[in-house]
């Protein structure tokens, strides 16, 4: 994979990698494991009517098509799920993180595409699922094939994944970004908690507090987090002091509810920097030994879509 | 106190008792203990713009007002909130649960009414506060003047106080009911909780085995949220049981902290009667021999009203 080509008459794909989350949709045109044009817009799934997911796919790829080639489409993420454009499967755990088991074919009117989209992955007990997160740990064993460890990929919903043998053992997603969100923008807690978005980062020191005081009580969360406002009220705490220890008191519940995926073992956070350096200090501050890396998020899910084309035969294995 | 008087030429109140929330204003016209007239709106404290307090209880208590008569008005509740009419501070914890102190006059331009606002109560540690449940507590008090134990206020914020000699020792705010309402209508969870209103109630087994399964791992609360989502999405888990064990966890969750505040002791629930009855659910759940009563609210906060009302000498103190 190499940085995308700018020559106008290389533009046409010979296949079209897709990440269609439920907010975003990004694409690939691709020679062989080739960059060579990218696109994205906001019309992820959740923004797509039913029977549109065509055109607004096509709006993007159309430049990267020919006349009378039928071009491959590889696609990951909530596009497969059942308010998407066709419902894929789910693949049980334990599983490969790139199988094309339960690859399915979207419906399309225009023959110059055929879109295969990937299954998610399930779980039945503790039941969860996941799509797309499986591309992405995909695109990481491409770069390190022999991991054996737990990635941690937080964010709206955290997911964290234990991986040995280049398999998907089992999975747990975890609220956390959503409840920081809702908590943070619509309960009580929002006169205390609303930056203004210049802040670069939260109070350590809080963060660090919060996560040792739910530590000490970790069945206690609903009960403390009121303090938050009253605290606010009596001591007149400021808003970054507020919002660190919401988020060291609720990644503080996250890491310690997953602690039985992530102790003794290497763990490898997929996150966007800042996110990624607070979930890193809050298990630092639970086990100071924890042997933790920080993979960016960017590439991963078109490395995992390249991998699976090489087993598709979308592209030649050996390119 | 009795029922409403509704003779007309009795209307005028020789005083006048108020309960003004976040969001509901209810004002009871009194002769003595005796009750005449009640009127309310839902005219809440954060419905009120400043400087418009005092119209908004004129259109409510005219009627009741007599000419070249000052008529006291006795308020408790969120009226005393920094956002409020005017900031009444705060006793703070122990204290008596009527008490005169802190009583705060609010400024008035029309003579014929002088209101004044009770004091919330704030706990140095854990941070806490509340304002109008202390009047509750006083209300119930009246009717139990020696009671030693804890009352649970369940609602949007569920209070915990123990209650002892006549005096409120410590008190709990628990965010339960605002992360329910929360997370059924605007997480991922609101595709699968949201009821039609047309429900009676919950499915009590499936309540009481997200209460056991919450009390086995106390630790679990955010990681065990979307394990509702994935249930339904891969078992057709029916929305009422996802709503039932949504409920069941986060109530669990309040009842399994404050588990130090009512174990070994009499409990009794203010509520209305299906979310008492939860409560009393989860905590018979968790010990078969809990000592719980359940007290309806309506009536306490107009009962703790006319105690305070008595000790002030706004009423006779015989009557």
């Amino acid at each position: 994979m190499s940085a995308p080509n700018t020559n106008a008459q290389n533009l046409k794909a010979d296949w079209i990698a897709v990440d269609w989350g439920t907010t975003s949709l990004r694409c690939w045109a691709m020679h062989g494991t080739q960059l060579i044009a990218s696109a994205q817009s906001p019309m992820g799934m959740s923004q797509v009517a039913a029977g549109r997911f065509e055109q607004t796919l096509l709006a993007l790829v159309e430049p990267w098509l020919q006349a009378n080639t039928c071009t491959p489409v590889l696609a990951c993420g909530m596009v497969g799920a059942k308010q998407g454009w066709i419902e894929a499967p789910y693949q049980p755990t334990p599983c490969s993180a790139h199988s094309q088991v339960g690859l399915i074919t979207a419906p399309t009117a225009d023959p110059r595409i055929n879109v295969r989209i990937i299954a998610g992955v399930s779980q039945a007990s503790p039941a969860d699922v996941m799509r797309g997160e499986e591309t992405l740990i995909a695109g990481l064993l491409t770069n390190a094939p022999t991991y054996n460890g737990v990635v941690c990929m937080p964010g709206t919903h955290c997911k964290w994944v234990e991986v040995r043998n280049a398999t998907l053992q089992r999975f747990n997603t975890v609220l956390t970004g959503e409840l920081f969100e809702l908590l943070s923008t619509q309960s009580v807690l929002r006169f205390d908690t609303q930056l203004d978005g210049n802040e670069k980062s939260l109070n350590n020191d809080v963060f660090i507090s919060a996560v040792q005081e739910h530590a000490a009580t970790p069945d206690q969360l609903t009960a403390t987090l009121f303090s938050i406002r009253a605290q606010s009220l009596l001591n007149n705490n400021t808003t970054m002091d507020s919002t660190s220890r919401l988020s060291g008191l609720l990644i503080a519940a996250d890491v310690i509810a997953m602690q039985h995926y992530w102790q003794d073992k290497p763990i490898t956070i997929v996150a966007e920097a800042q996110l990624a350096s607070l979930y890193k200090l809050a298990i630092t501050t639970l086990n100071p030994e924890a042997y933790i890396s920080i993979t960016k998020m960017d590439a991963l899910a078109l490395s995992g879509l390249c991998l699976l084309a090489k087993q598709l035969g979308v592209i030649n294995a050996t390119s």
